[in-house]
């Protein structure tokens, strides 16, 4: 065996040093305010190690995103549309008041600036699009999901009151807030016991 | 009469020279690009007759926003909910894709990092959303809409798909979008013609 320290491992442990510290202050300060001064001192790297490795503050962050997506299990099928949709939903519900969540609102508005932010986010909605529009095609086949709608449309329905909520902080929402919109959208908005002579 | 031009009215015409250069300036070049010099030189007006009434260039695009507001009649009213929410809706879409939509997504970024766009942003979002709960209220009274249903996550549903698409830039649209959505979202994503036996 060797004595000698593999740079691969130090390198390793530098990065997610690194997208550690960024995400950490992304949380504490804002995406605006993080610089890549400050990630390199809470680092306790220099800068250049930084900017060898990524080009922007967003680049780390996104770095940050996608090992958090890794970390998740993909979208989940036990063979229960309901249930599993509840999981997913909730699980994106607990990241979004998360410092992943805080990281994600920033590189949501980076990306509408910055060519790598929005490269990166884009590749990032278009993986979890996809592993949904999976899940909902099987569903069509066990009928647990209307065969005639459009999959894109169906996330959007799905996961558009969430984003709705959170992007706009138009109101702290409840623990159990998906429970009751997933409730609602696969029963309808209309009136269930509607008399059909008034 | 007077002979004497009327400062009032001079003002006015300033005001609305400045306000609509820089929603054009948003449209062209991106809220993040977009520079109170610009909007001046723009305007044909001086700097300091910008800062004399506004503190910052999200200032100056809040009011755009809050006059497109005023042009708008509010939610609409003919006693038929499917109609009247298809309007609103349909009008939102066309806003996104138009100079407002550049200035309301330019503020929406604005309001993460400032508190002058983020007031302005919760006061235009806050009267939106309570003018579609009267309407909504009205028509849970005309058995339209579930009586059960929680109205600021209607709002949520009814709104959250078309936001999610366009602030997330997953997909173009088609022009039928809310027309699909609210059908959806109305009838239940639920097969419709579900066996009891299979």
């Amino acid at each position: 065996m060797s004595r000698q320290p593999d740079p691969n491992r130090r390198n390793e442990q530098s990065r997610q040093a690194i997208v550690t510290a960024a995400a950490d202050l992304c949380a504490e300060v804002g995406f605006a305010a993080v610089t890549v001064e400050a990630i390199a001192a809470r680092a306790g790297v220099g800068k250049q190690t930084i900017y060898r490795w990524w080009p922007s503050k967003a680049a780390v962050l996104l770095e940050y995103m996608e090992r958090e997506r890794e970390r998740a299990a993909g979208f989940p099928d036990t063979g229960d549309l309901a249930a599993d949709l509840l999981t997913q939903t909730t699980a994106l519900q607990r990241l979004f008041d998360s410092d992943a969540g805080a990281v994600w609102r920033g590189l949501l508005i980076a990306a509408q600036s910055d060519d790598v932010a929005a490269d990166g986010v884009r590749a990032l909605l278009e993986q979890a699009i996809v592993e949904a529009k999976q899940r909902l095609t099987k569903a069509q086949g066990t009928d647990e999901l209307r065969s005639d709608a459009d999959l894109d449309m169906v996330v959007e329905i799905i996961f558009g009151p969430l984003y709705h909520a959170w992007l706009l902080r138009t109101r702290p929402l409840p623990k159990a807030y998906m429970s009751d919109v997933l409730k609602l959208v696969f029963e309808g908005l209309k009136p269930r016991d509607r008399p059909l002579i008034r």
